[in-house]
């Protein structure tokens, strides 16, 4: 096996970024219309999609100025409790759009009082139907078992939500009305689709530097030889540590723990040692950068191997080895921050004889209650 | 070493709980006053303080008809962000109250518009300070580095602001304004001081119960040859399944993975096979246990080891061995659910040669920012 469909499914990527935002960035407007007296954002989401969801969560505090929440859909599924949630936006995100718990909760978040968003690969899903605004990303079929492009198209919608909350903003503390589709506020902190835009071509060019770099058949090699690995990142960057931490276990088999920085460093750090490597995601840029070199810093003066994912050469210098990242926004960077780490799944799982895109266990739509 | 300062500490704790509860339950109807307004409660935590949370967030819901978000202490201490809080009930949770990354969000917390409740072992904190009403734990000075009666007052304290919260409830729809520190609403499906006042006896008896079972020496021989476990539990059980996970990881240096047994689905059930087992928690009732026997029966199916704490006889059957759990409302079982999993890590601790008081890597407080 030399092609896997996930490789395969990794370099359709641009093309399928592009196609979703060029569809869901006209919805801006009526993203803002939905969120006008939204104080709050409620995600609902499982798997690969609750990792973009943490993505979401973090982009709506940073930069729309309101709270956000990742549900228990057990609440609404197995408790069957009602909750207030007037003043909510409900986003919902689920690739297939039929997993029964995530229609189900997104519909009694209908019933609780939230507006609701539904983000989909499916425009005929029960999911689609259900929400008042469906955003459908445009990822074409996906057929292996782990989710890339609809991780990084869901991403790209959940960026476009961001816009519309920040167009809608009530308070314009961090991002103002001006902000449109196609700019941002002049001068302003905010967040803008001309960023968001050239998401899709580093996407292309992070998938030929990655392939090219000496470090992914180095990573490979080493990794092939440890049975577990923590994976850490934070703030906007931690969903694509938990991302990748969960494509470790599905692919890999890797016992593979997904951890914010500051939760590491209360308690987990002692599982780090010379047979359980970090690695460790950030942007090139932007507040939690120096903290992740210093944790990279601190592994490695603990006698434990460091790989890093992006964060520039700084991060580079700090770990034993490091795949690039993109050159982009720390709010835009985990659309392409990912694949690296997709492509460091895809050869490590091929290099334990794994067929990357039928995993033991697993199958491509879970059906929880 | 025979017995080590956290198995004196674990058995500290029905006298720990019962000075909690003695002194808090007079404050719930401070409580009650300042969540007249709160539509909404913001946990933040980090750590074993964080699995309390767990615990709080799923009450609040449960229980108390209201939206609860655990907070990303990043937005306030890195992003430096401002988020609209109005409406919101802000509740720190720190043993030592001087986990600098706590105080400062908390206080951030009261800059953006909540409200101020703090808990605490240490009357004297800086978080003590800075919040509006500090609910102090009576857990006494803890030496051990991993957390056991301080975690279980902070369940303590965490299951008093729900009463709270319950007290001040302005829709109703699960409890009324009848209940109060003495007597739940008579006939309602509410909670109630009296079923929690149970909860240090449960654990006195959970105590002798687990370290008279056969299964503890078996959990712990079997434990002792693997590196990797699952420890799983959902709803209000969730929390003690992370607990216990952390404190394999930190006392035991295994590789614990804690999930909610949903999430467990969508992915890492790839990881659970011969040399990984799960260890499954929850209560003796409530609508999450029978999908947690659903899960072991699963996870036995595909011919991994599944234990179980907790349960009652149907989860115990459907394990390999079991540890019992407590009798008690599924709402207060996590007070002592946890307990006979302190003893599991204790004693796996020493087994494996791993002083449980003092493990590598790790001090009492954390710093982090």
């Amino acid at each position: 096996m030399t092609t896997s469909r996930m490789r395969t499914e990794i370099a359709e990527q641009p093309a399928a970024l592009r196609r979703t935002l060029d569809s869901l960035l006209s919805q801006v407007p009526d993203i803002a219309g939905l969120a006008r007296d939204a104080r709050q954002v409620l995600f609902i989401a499982r798997g690969s999609s609750d990792n973009a969801a943490v993505y979401g969560h973090y982009l709506t505090e940073v930069h729309t100025g309101r709270l956000a929440t990742l549900a228990s859909p057990s609440i609404a599924t197995t408790y069957k409790k009602r909750l207030d949630l007037t003043g909510v936006l409900a986003v919902a995100i689920s690739q297939s759009g039929r997993t029964a718990e995530i229609v189900e909760t997104l519909d009694w978040a209908g019933d609780c009082g939230a507006r609701m968003i539904a983000i989909t690969n499916a425009a005929d899903s029960p999911l689609a139907a259900v929400a008042e605004l469906a955003l459908i990303t445009m990822a074409g079929d996906e057929l292996a078992v782990p989710a890339t492009k609809t991780y990084t198209t869901q991403l790209a919608a959940l960026a476009v939500v961001g816009l519309g909350l920040a167009a809608a903003d009530p308070t314009g503390p961090t991002v103002g009305a001006a902000v449109s589709p196609t700019g941002g506020r002049p001068g302003g902190p905010g967040i803008d689709a001309a960023e968001l835009r050239r998401a899709p071509d580093e996407v292309d060019r992070l998938i030929t530097a990655t392939e090219s770099s000496d470090a992914l058949p180095a990573m490979v090699d080493e990794l092939a030889e440890v049975t577990g690995v923590v994976v850490s990142g934070r703030g906007l960057a931690f969903g694509t540590a938990l991302e990748l931490s969960l494509k470790l276990n599905e692919a890999c088999y890797l016992r593979a723990m997904g951890l914010s920085y500051a939760d590491l460093l209360h308690g987990p750090i002692a599982v780090v040692d010379q047979s359980t490597p970090a690695i460790l995601a950030a942007a090139d840029s932007g507040p939690t950068l120096p903290g992740t070199i210093a944790l990279a810093r601190r592994v490695t003066g603990a006698g434990a191997r460091a790989y890093g994912v992006g964060g520039g050469p700084e991060l580079a210098a700090a770990c034993r080895h490091a795949l690039p990242g993109p050159a982009l926004a720390e709010w835009v960077a985990p659309l392409a921050l990912v694949v690296p780490g997709q492509l460091l799944v895809e050869a490590l799982a091929r290099k334990l004889g794994i067929d990357p895109d039928l995993p033991r266990g697993l199958r491509k739509v879970t059906q929880t209650d």
